[in-house]
């Protein structure tokens, strides 16, 4: 699932028949990119919210007919974050602890064991 | 579901059986990138339409049988965007009421409470 | 569906029984990314084709038991462009006819028109 | 499957019926992207998690009622990279034995044999 | 289906039951973004492989409760680029024969006849 924020609602009237009736709301990306989504929830402009695509998307409106790919899954209240110390995992055959705070390693410059 | 510009009609005279006589709108994304969709709505050049994908797109066809992955969904009349000021959710554990309006946090320089 | 172009044959002895028999062509993408498609069209290098991925690309090959991810759905004869002078959805709450520089529209320097 | 790090939990009082009782798990991925996935292993911030997504995410649950679109599927305990010599298959016509070290090839400049 | 280079394998204890006793590898694709997937062909680090992604590469495991969303579909020997001199697709209403080298067209500069 992915988290994006509600900006506001699409009006169409010409659509197709598995739509009619549903509400879309405009979502906007951390890029800024826009996208729409089905909203069984009920979100307002300006809620955070996670997402649900492709077939987990359409079951969630709760009615199989209507043929969306990404439905809103949840209103954000708010989310924890711990700070994260664990090193990336290391190739097994290191005495190496770890990778350090990088994200996920290069093989090719650290592979120094194989 | 996304958001794209109708510029134009793909003719193919090889195409496989799953798609003959369906009208291939091309499309064009905020990037300047080319997609094809088949679409049950009716759309002229100039159009913006919101496309739905995978088999979502498929049964939107109306016909099982029309093997696309994208589906015009409808012609967008108009949207209405609104101000968000709703900042975006804040750790759980802090009183600090939000994150400004950056799309989605970072944990990594911001997780001062956990 | 996306537009690729054909640039090669794919060779591979050892291969999953779902893909054995099948013709394996290299597409280019826009940007230079090397695809594998399955191929049910028949198509030569240097063709420009449309591709179907998912389920519907493996519909496409007529054979449930092919297990491909990305067919060729048709080679591209030529495709029709036409001049689109039509501004982006306006905000339905607004005078203003549109909504400016930002993100969905390709419009501005275009919109000459409406 | 992809390689992401949890950082935190998500919580939202209103969701879709289908994500009750499921616990949340905010991850990052290495470009520093926020995912949301559900947990069926149990994992602690910090982790390395490799996710499942699509259908596969679904049933990982355990129970086809919970519509995810991404689980996790393990925790990572480390991983063996060898060191990688070997070049990129050939093109078929030619004597070259490879393309040194690059990736995968763009046929352009260096089609010398077809 | 994608064109990746087996890197290693993935050491994970816990893991979601559908992919227990499931060999995991680690393929490297061009940008350097590190990918898990199951193995039914028998690679080893080095290989240069394409991947069947979706419902396709759970089926190509050969068993419907193996839990993954990307396989290994074979193993490249080689691959035969030719040279790609066909000009993309022009415009129907234009005696114009193509659009030279460049991959696929943008609408603006070079609709000069719709």
């Amino acid at each position: 699932m992915e988290i994006n924020q509600v900006v506001g609602t699409l009006y169409c009237t010409r659509r197709i028949q598995g739509l009619e009736h549903c509400a879309l709301r405009v979502l906007k990306d951390r890029r800024g990119k826009l996208l729409v989504a089905t909203d069984p929830v009920g979100t307002r402009p300006g809620n955070w919210v996670f997402t649900v695509s492709g077939s987990a998307g359409r079951y969630a409106m709760g009615n199989p007919d209507i043929l969306t790919d990404l439905s809103i899954g949840g209103i954000i209240d708010d989310w924890a974050p711990e700070i994260v110390a664990q090193p990336a995992p290391a190739p097994a055959t290191t005495s190496n602890s770890g990778m350090g705070e990088q994200p996920v390693p290069q093989t090719t410059d650290r592979a120094r064991a194989a």
